[in-house]
């Protein structure tokens, strides 16, 4: 391992940690898995990828079930739910090197803000978000239907210059493991931008019980998700977040293109898991309402799904 | 039987035709029932009514299984579903006397559109509300919860004066039999009326797969209903009928108070009946557009209840 190359701690290798650690300790990277209800089994059979784009692959991985066993990490990666970042916090303070770079891989608003308080102030703290299709087959096996791309933004930390040059840092891992990265300016914006996709699918997969392909394939609910799209463009843009022109009906042809996913949150539902629907629905929702902005059917999804949330988990 | 008394035919006997039809008869009324696949249990077994409020009663009725057995009926009182209007009109005039009149005990907009041209020039068509629970329980069984009113009001015929004496003609038949019935002036707005408490409460039943005790027991699902409430109120204020002050929140509270109960689209929606969607969701929603009035939620429920029709029924 070259001296310079940075040491990468996965947190939460579900799906999406799991596919970029693998992804990138096949790149060379000095990767550190940190699991909990999976360890043994990938500690004994190591991580499965199956991939329609990247093939095959069983890979041996550098497997921990606690943070105080791993080695100093230079870049920690984390996948978990966005649900469980107050437990995650001293985990991730405690697997950090001084000046760490903490990237959250997870959909919606304010996950940075929650977790900032909790770091040390030499921390950098990142997010990223992803446009992949990839699920979590089974424990230790990961499947990897179509895409991948991780666009990354600068949140807070001792960078200069608005952490351009930390962001860039990051999005050349991704590279050198041969996925596309982007470094997005603003992290709200592609936060808001990445909402598009996630307050319509997310949602309607719970609440109608479908994947993409049956969400695509009725005109009512087509409908329904362009109106969806159209309402979280207008709450970015009232929030100062003007996004590209066509980008709604850019994700939408991208959706319509995918093979049928069913997104994460449709999963957590089914396992009667906590739902991601404080940074997906709530706090956009409040952001747009403080600068004026009504959004009444991500809102009334927002109800639908908590009024679920609540019945579906025992207590 | 007095010869002025009227006779009166029951067109579709689930749980609407079934508990008023064994109301008017047990109040002396000859009443006249058209069955179809209850027909054999209720022409050997009579129609057995379980009310909270009247107690029980087992009743044998006059049973019929087609229109052209039965005897010309002064009144008609339709309580199949509106979304078979299509095929009852020719036995609604079979079993119509000269002058008869028609109820269509109904939810929802457009339901005497739809009937009216099938219909003689001779026969008066009203609209009733019925602010009942009640379901059918098996076959020949109908089980009452609780509540009974029927709020009627004249749509179309030869009567003069808008139809007020046939109203107050049909009010009194119900009142005769011990039930709350209440002449409307203006059967769209009694129609409106009645959507402030359907367009909620039977849609989310299917969404939510709960009844009205769950439903009122969530603070965000008691937010959305009140917020789809408000809607329907200022759809049909936009459609020129001004409901009365505070009505949305007396539907609430009524709500509030009743037993649980799971509206008849939850239980069509369960055994892959079609839903009666055009009349309480469609078509308020094109009259309120055609007012220049859009209703968001009301929409958007509308098509998540489209989307769960087409995916429920065998095709």
């Amino acid at each position: 391992m070259h001296p310079h190359t940075p040491r990468i701690g996965i947190i939460g290798s579900g799906a999406i940690g799991g596919f970029y650690g693998v992804m990138l300790a096949r790149a060379g990277f000095d990767v550190h898995f940190l699991l909990r209800s999976e360890y043994q089994v990938v500690r004994e059979q190591g991580l499965a990828l199956d991939s329609a784009v990247h093939g095959k692959l069983l890979m041996k991985v550098q497997a921990y079930a606690n943070a105080a066993d791993m080695p100093a990490c230079d870049w920690l990666l984390v996948g978990a739910k966005a649900t469980s970042n107050d437990q995650l916090a001293p985990v991730i303070v405690q697997a950090a090197a001084p000046g760490a770079k903490v990237l959250l891989l997870q959909n919606g608003l304010g996950v940075e803000e929650q977790l900032r308080p909790a770091l040390r102030g030499d921390m950098h703290l990142l997010g990223g978000l992803c446009f992949i299709c990839v699920n979590r087959h089974a424990p230790g096996v990961i499947r990897h239907q179509a895409l991948g791309a991780v666009n990354l933004g600068y949140h807070s930390g001792p960078a200069r210059e608005g952490g351009a040059a930390v962001v860039r840092e990051g999005a050349g891992l991704f590279q050198a493991a041969g996925i596309d990265s982007q470094a997005m300016p603003n992290l709200d914006l592609a936060r808001w931008q990445k909402l598009v996709w996630n307050v319509p699918y997310n949602g309607l997969s719970v609440l109608l019980g479908e994947g993409t392909t049956g969400l695509m394939a009725s005109s009512h609910s087509r409908a329904l998700i362009q109106a969806l799209m159209a309402e979280v463009v207008q709450g970015a843009g009232a929030c100062g977040h003007v996004l590209p022109e066509g980008y709604a009906e850019h994700l939408f042809q991208m959706t319509e293109r995918m093979p049928d996913y069913w997104p994460s949150m449709y999963h957590d539902y089914a396992l009667m898991r906590p739902l991601e629907l404080q940074a997906i629905y709530a706090e956009p929702l409040a952001r747009a309402r403080a600068a004026g902005c009504s959004l009444p059917r991500t809102e009334m999804l927002y109800q639908a799904l908590s009024f679920l949330d609540d019945s579906d988990r025992p207590r």
